[in-house]
């Protein structure tokens, strides 16, 4: 038996935030203002957007969806799989998934699925996603990558609370020619460093010892982020035969800038090469990515490769290659 | 281009319980010894493993893991992929699946990902691995199902404590010929009910008017199985062009004996092609049918076929097939 290899594209990204906006100021974060000034022009955030007290995941999810059912290609019926990457649910029983595929009155021939993945969810998902497109499995796919991590961090943590933001991304992959379309995509993951970024108390487990909450490493991250991600593009240039300056547009999980400026200083890309919207958004987790994509989507010309890559909380990291498949 | 249709065997399956036995007595339940011997004859369930107070998921994850890999084809090195399905992780952030990467030493080269399922989980799994493996993403990925939902019962819920046991299971999904030949599986959901089976203030969600825990509408749930799982189990025998007395057995997930009677007697089926064992096990969730197929497939001859039933929480279900390819 032979078949045809199938291509999957990434036809549409919408997306959401928290409604409320925090700001890193010396009124918000309870520091002299000199001291917040100095942190918030090393991170490049000013900003993050923090859902409210009556807003969760699986709102965010749901607002996502909602604005990318009418752009994407083909009916609402025709969606046969909907996977949610959280690490911020509503409940654990049931998922995200599960409540927004009822909201949604999608079709009961659908995958419905939480993953949980952090700052690497983008890829992993698109990952899943496209195998189970390739496979003949699904035709007509969703993707959400949705969190709050705003309710496990601790107020007094400034060491985190001054970089995540509450956002969610919906993204549809089909086999319907349009938008970006994946040529490539690869996982990693190293556990041994799961405890680099932790947070405690949020599962079953409880540790009455401990405060609970996010615990995060962040020399730890960095250093791990500096030494796998350059090798990650190194064999995504590989498998794929491009060079590094072919690449139109490196759309990096936006941790922070200081970490995308040394990445991308490491790697020598030109500026225009690594579009950033931390600023005002901050690190929203597994949606970083397709926010970002979402708004360099508009800038592309039919050809142009993007790619994108994901890095943190596992550890793990993965690298996506796309072609744009629309002339703007 | 054209590419050969790759096929999917689960090679082999390990598990393991909660280290703790309880039994549905007057003694453990604190009701009436009459009662107690009631409910536990219509359930079918007697007693059930129980993790204990300092076991959790990811305890119960990686003993089935360490099982597993000497047993299953192929080198610890290989493993490219590592899936773990529960709804009771330790932590929220990270996964299970990455403590048990770290802890199992494997290679930095896999897709390692916690996704989120009950009673389908499976079903679920074997659907996403399969589609990894037949994408040529994966040569060679374990799946493990792995719950402690007695972390979420309250123990004076009698309607879910007696039901439910702590246990996981580990499967090898490869390229490899050799045990079950993955022939279909297909999953479904429907979430407008999600609210049949909900564990209350288990993820971010606060809500301080309710109690926390498990809520279950045992009659919703039951009436839902015997709507979907015959169509499901139809629809699986249009696809494969097979008849429903040609399957050898019939992995139903273990709810309890009430329902699998039910539903064995709507399907008319013989009560050799429908195993049981939660008797001693309970419902232990998403490890309910490979704890299962791991004894029958001791029983089965080369050609046997199988089939796999999940359906529960979400709500959520999905059909299996497979062809047993090693004589016993």
């Amino acid at each position: 038996m032979a078949s045809r290899v199938t291509d999957v594209y990434l036809n549409a990204i919408t997306s959401t935030r928290g409604s409320v906006i925090e700001s890193n100021d010396a009124a918000t974060l309870g520091q002299p203002e000199q001291d917040c000034e100095r942190i918030a022009a090393k991170i490049g955030i000013r900003s993050r957007p923090i859902a409210s007290a009556d807003e969760y995941t699986s709102d965010l999810a749901l607002r996502a969806s909602e604005l990318l059912l009418p752009v994407a290609n083909g009916f609402r019926e025709e969606i046969d799989a909907l996977v949610v990457c959280t690490q911020t649910p509503d409940h654990l029983i049931p998922g995200v998934s599960s409540v927004l595929h009822g909201k949604l009155g999608l079709s009961t021939s659908c995958f419905v699925m939480d993953m949980n993945q952090g700052c690497s969810g983008f890829i992993y998902g698109a990952q899943m996603l496209g195998a189970l497109i390739k496979s003949g499995m699904s035709q007509r796919a969703v993707l959400v990558n949705a969190d709050c991590y705003s309710r496990l961090i601790r107020p007094d943590d400034l060491t985190t609370r001054v970089l995540f933001g509450d956002a969610a991304a919906a993204g549809m992959f089909s086999t319907t020619p349009g938008g970006l379309k994946l040529l490539y995509s690869k996982c990693y993951s190293d556990g041994s460093g799961y405890e680099e970024f932790i947070a405690r108390n949020s599962g079953v487990r409880q540790d009455v010892n401990v405060r609970s909450g996010i615990f995060m490493n962040g020399p730890g991250i960095l250093n791990f982020a500096l030494r796998v991600v350059p090798e990650a593009i190194e064999a995504a240039l590989g498998e794929t035969g491009l060079a590094l300056d072919q690449i139109r547009t490196i759309a990096f999980h936006q941790a922070n800038s200081f970490i995308i400026g040394k990445l991308a200083h490491k790697l020598r890309l030109r500026v225009d090469q690594v579009p950033q919207n931390c600023e005002t958004l901050g690190n929203t987790v597994s949606a970083s990515i397709p926010i970002l994509l979402q708004s360099e989507m508009a800038n592309l010309r039919s050809g142009d490769l993007v790619m994108a890559v994901g890095f943190g909380v596992g550890l793990s990291w993965g690298v996506a290659v796309f072609e744009n498949t629309v002339a703007s």
